[in-house]
């Protein structure tokens, strides 16, 4: 299983005009194969930083995910409204070191 | 419910030192009240690099988990090991923002 974090900063005075993109990529990437959690929060202290929460049962399943329909269309538009490059953070469970 | 990301950045020498006490940690935080979810992961990039993912019920059952005695014991010997300041934040389902 891999953990990803995907971090976001969007410009404050554009919140409203991405939220029903993200709105439509947690919808539909929920649904995909693989995908045990995916969860879209936002820092309560950096306005229009946002963090995706991802859990994927395999490499194979985040490749898929990244090259879908819903990813190639949404993620390019959400992107004109960010303020600093976005950020990926790839995990493994601590138990795999022990 | 509240989510929030707790960063340690540990000497990569020091890992085999602090995985039992991040193992105590884990498991006895697992049982708290209003513990939703608390997984301890690492960075395939940075090495000792290290991010707890929580999400809590309420802020009085993070409260009550920062006062608990395992928190108190074990989190001050983690730091022993660390080579920067951990990192917390805290937040909230982009839900609440719709």
């Amino acid at each position: 299983m891999l953990y990803i974090i995907a971090e976001d900063f969007i410009h404050p005075d554009k919140i409203q005009a991405v939220l029903p993109l993200y709105h439509e990529l947690v919808e539909l990437t929920q649904q995909e194969q693989g995908c045990l959690s995916y969860e879209l929060t936002h820092d309560l202290k950096d306005e229009g930083h946002f963090l995706f929460l991802e859990k994927w049962e395999t490499e194979v399943d985040l490749d898929h995910h990244i090259s879908s329909e819903h990813f190639q269309r949404l993620v390019p538009e959400i992107n004109t409204y960010t303020r600093l490059e976005s950020r990926f953070t790839r995990m493994l469970s601590f138990k795999e070191m022990e």
